[in-house]
Formats: C-alpha cells, structure tokens, sequence
C-alpha cells in the first residue's frame, strides 16, 4: 500500500523540484548537496519538511532545515526550539533556529519579511546550501495575486510568487535560490499530509488576525469570491500567476530590445521609433529610461509615465515634466531626453 | 452657477466622446451625424442619455435613442413605452423601443446580451448612427475584470470591456460603433446625476438578483473586497482592465508577427523560429495556428497548447496529439504540422 495521496502529492512537488535543483548544482558545492528547507512550524513548511526528509536521500542530497524566529511574540524563542526538535526527529541536519530583529521599514508584514529572507540567505551562505525551499501554497500565491490586484498596477503585481527566484540582497551566485515545490499544493492537502503523518504543527495567531491584510484576504475575501464565482477561484487566480509572469516577462524583454534600439549614443530617445510601439511595450520602454535616468522606481506611478507619453502622441509644445527623483523629461528635436537636474 | 459636480462629470465624459465620434465619421454619414444612447431606463443608460440630449446639439450633433424590450418581465413592453416617453422628453429623436426574442443560448446573461446588441446594430444601420453610446460605469467595469479573473484564462480576461468596440455581428464598417463613455465614472456619480436633474430611474430587479453571478459579484464579492483590500478596490479594477487590454494586444501583435516569421509557404511552421520565442508568446502562436486549422476557440484549453507546446520545448519522440475540431499536432522533422483529419 502507497502513501497516503496527501503524502505522495507533497513528495512529488518536492521530488520534481529536487530533480530540477540537481540539474543546476554549481561545480564548487560540496557533495553530496545540502538542500534547505525554510519551516516556521505551521502545516505547509512542516509538510515540506517531511517530504524533503523523505525525498533527499532518494535523491542524493543532504536535506536541513532553518526556522526563523521573529521574536514578535512571547515565547517565540521557545517555540523555535520545538520547532528545531521536530525538524531533527524528522532526520534533517543542520536543524537550526536563527533569531532575527524585525525593524519597521514598510509595515510590519514586510518588516518581517525582509529579515526573515535576510537570515535565510545568511544560512544558505554559511552552509553552501544550493536551495531553499519555501513551503508558500496555491491558496497563498491566490492571496498574493489579490493583493497584487488591489495596488492596480498591472500584470507583473498580478504574477504572485515565482516557482523559483533568486535572494533578496542580490548576493552573488544565488539567482535561483529560492524555490516553491507547492504552488501547485492546496493548502488542505499539506494539512491533511501533517495529520496522516501524526505531524504536530503549529498555527501562528498571526495568520488569524485580522489586522493583517493577508489575514483579511484568506478569511474573508477568498470564502466569499468563492461562494459568489465557484471553488475553483484559488486555481484560477494561481493560473492567473501563471500566466501573468510569462506575459511579463515577455513584454519586459519586447521593452529592453525596443528601449536599445532606441536608444541614441547620447542616450536621447528617437521619438520615431518610440512612436510606433504599441502603448504597453512603449510605456514600458518609457519607465526603464526613467528609472535609468535615477527616478526611483517606487516612486514612479503611471500617472508620471502617461504625462511622459503624451510628449511623444500627443506633442503640442507642452514644457518640460519634472518626474520624481529630479528627473526631468523634455522633447527636443525628434528626440526624447530624460535627465536628472544638476547633471 | 454651473452645474452639479456630478452632472458635470457626465457631460465632460460625454463630450470627449463625441469629439473621438467626430473626428472619424464616414464620408457617406447623413449630416448632420446621428449618434445613438441605448438606455434601459436605469441610472447610468438615463443619465448617459441626458448629458448626450446636452452635449450633442452643442457638438453639431444629432442625438437619438433605443430601448430595448428584451419580454422577460410582464409589463415589460410598457416599461419600454415609458422609456421612450422619457427620452423623448430629453429631446432624443428618435427614441424607439425595440422588442427582441430572448433565446437560450450560452445562459440567460448571454442570451439577453446577444439579442440586446443585435437589436442595436440593427437600429444603428436602420437610422445610419455613427455611434451607439451605452451606460456601462466603471463599478460594471471592476465586475467584469472579477468576472474574467475567475475564469483565470489569462490577460485578455481580465481586460474588461473597450471604451471602443465594433459590432457583434461583424457587421462592416462598424468596428468603433459602441462607446462608454463612462468606464471611468463610478455609479455612484450617474445616480447623483439623476437625482439632481429629476430623473426617474428604475431599477432592474435582475441587478439584484442572487441567481445571476454579476448581480453576487456586484453585492456580495465587491463588498467584501473593499472591505478587506481598501475602497480603491474598484478603482484598481478598472485600471488593471486598461493596462491588460494594451498588454493583450501587444502580446497579440508579437504572435501575429512571430507566426508570419515561423510559417513555411506549406503552412507548417519551424521549429526552430518557435522555440526561442518566450513562453507567453510561442502559446498564443500555437493557439492562433490551431485554430487556423479549424480548431473551435471555445474548445481549445490551456492544456491543449501546453501538450502542443511540449512538441517543441519538452520533444522525446511523443505520439500526435488530438486537439479539438480533430485537429492534428505533430512534430515532422524540424516542424510543427497542425492538420484537420480527413484532410
């Protein structure tokens, strides 16, 4: 008698994603490879653990574990450490708590965040781990591409979480680092893994309140665009991630070719050839050539890049836009120039 | 004094839109040129038909108007005959009601919809319009992106509806006849408008209805959502309706050129000129080309194109695949055949 279907479906996302990381190992790792897994304790990096625990020696790798402790909460160095005994028991080694301070920079979720992939791209360095794996499920990317919806701002905040992304702090090497064997993995079904195999996990409060936005989007807004448009609105907004990024992706690249040719020696724009692009891929063009000229990309809303088009479709003698960051863009001739004051 | 801000509002949207209808009207029009409102009565269509009864005399503009009986309720062909008194109360003339014969096809929403436009186009070539304004807000625009996000069949899903778009029927020389002026004013905005200028409304007790998905995204789903993700909600709707219909179109565009590019003069296409398209762009080639060989759109899924992609990106030597409309995919030598059978 196989596995539980929880069970092997959990194994099978990790098994492709061992099978694709094995593929990538870079010549200097030591071998065999250590793969980490990062798990807060809750269901789904549990369910991960497990399954990296049972698939890495099938695999030939070295399976460990790193759980971050927030301290945002009494007790949470505590909790770390029982979450540290779980992850040794399960047979993953190294198994270690890292103590992380959360600062305040953009909210409290991202705060947390940041320091958490701080310490995970801290560990992965120090033990020459060639992965991380991410425990994030369907209903978590379903959640992403929400919120990613309500900033308005187009279909790259509308691709949610990539199955494979690089480190936050650009370290060098570690442009594929992180990877998430269970987006395509319901949430109900990690859980069930757990339970099938008698897993304790923990439920962080953090998840249930509602001060967070996340937490509004799963326990309130999910049930009701499911109630209202069908079950199958989770994998039809993970199908809209999907989708999204490759469709990002690709305009991104049609930018950079339009932007280069373009683009003169002086670094002037050739209004004539921005003319004729389509809206999407010359919007695009238009807001690399900002951010290049130093306008800060958060700072940058389309708004600004609409006024920067109208100097190219709807020309009648306007004056110079100041865009943030001092940047300043003019027509001149038959070009555009983007130029940040004082240079 | 002017007028009331929200009175104001309709107006300006109005008259950019006549400037736009304006600007392309077709030699052969009668003049002066006749420019249509469809109004069922309720707030948007009735406050859309009083700023077109303001602002068209002042643009050299004739206005007139249709009502369309779709028979669904009793007493709803005297409701049509109010209708038209209304309007042509405004000042539109003509301002007629047609009866339709709701059919069954695709669901009750869709079947009303296609007699609705069908009794439209046929009004329209009746009175030689050069333009059919219709009531849709941009609260209508955000129910339609969720509506699309549901079916999570990618961008063009969730670009909502044109502020320009031609004739269901294909009928020729009609392909900017519908207008909506009012994609960006909420619904808020036209029943204010209504209020202040007195004018009856009635509301479609069909809006209100659990039984029709829009009527539960529109009183359930967006609700919640501006309750959990900010009032912006609609508001970010709408624009990610803006920015995925030039993003579509641009992808669009690339396929159209990329298959031109791959197509040998036998109509099979190179393998090697797909492979190295991106992801997003070889699958709408694929799609376009499958349907060229007779494959029905409505039937071809993501999956078909994802097997038939694999012909391409993943070959091992796979068997033929059956797409729908016993379409044909095989890998021949260094090209891809998509072949009806029986051919």
């Amino acid at each position: 008698m196989g596995p539980h279907p929880a069970v092997a479906a959990i194994r099978l996302a990790v098994r492709r994603v061992l099978k694709d990381v094995l593929n990538e190992v870079p010549a200097d790792a030591p071998a065999p490879p250590l793969v980490l897994v990062a798990c807060s304790g809750g269901a789904d990096s549990m369910a991960l653990a497990s399954a990296l625990a049972f698939e890495a020696p099938r695999a030939g790798v070295r399976a460990g574990a790193v759980t971050v402790d927030h301290g945002l909460q009494a007790g949470s160095d505590a909790r770390a450490r029982e979450v540290t005994e779980r992850l040794t028991a399960l047979g993953l080694d190294p198994a270690e708590a890292v103590a992380v301070a959360v600062g305040r920079a953009g909210g409290p979720e991202a705060a947390a965040r940041a320091a958490r992939y701080a310490a995970l791209d801290d560990a992965a360095e120090r033990h020459r781990a060639c992965a991380v794996l991410l425990g994030h499920t369907r209903d978590d990317q379903a959640e992403t591409v929400l919120l990613g919806l309500a900033r308005g701002s187009g279909i790259r905040s509308l691709s949610g979480m990539a199955a494979v992304s690089g480190s936050l702090t650009g370290a060098p090497g570690a442009a594929q680092r992180y990877r998430r064997p269970f987006l395509a993995v319901d949430r109900q079904t990690t859980r069930k893994a757990c339970l099938v195999q008698s897993l304790p996990v923990w439920d962080d409060p953090h998840n249930a309140d509602p001060a967070f936005t996340r937490s509004r989007v799963r326990h309130e807004a999910l049930p009701v665009l499911e109630k209202t448009l069908g079950r199958g609105i989770v994998e039809a907004l993970a199908r809209t991630a999907r989708l999204s990024r490759d469709d990002a992706d690709a305009l991104d690249d049609w930018a950079r070719q339009a932007q280069r040719a373009a683009t003169r020696p002086d670094g002037t724009l050739e209004i004539a050839a921005l003319h004729d692009l389509p809206p999407a891929v010359r919007r695009r063009v238009l807001r690399r050539a900002a951010i290049a000229a130093g306008a800060p990309a958060g700072s940058l809303f389309a708004r600004h890049i609409e006024e920067t088009d109208r100097l190219i479709t709807a020309w009648r003698g306007q004056r110079p836009l100041n865009l943030p960051g001092r940047v300043e863009a003019r027509r001149q001739g038959g070009r555009l120039v983007l130029e940040q004051a004082g240079q």
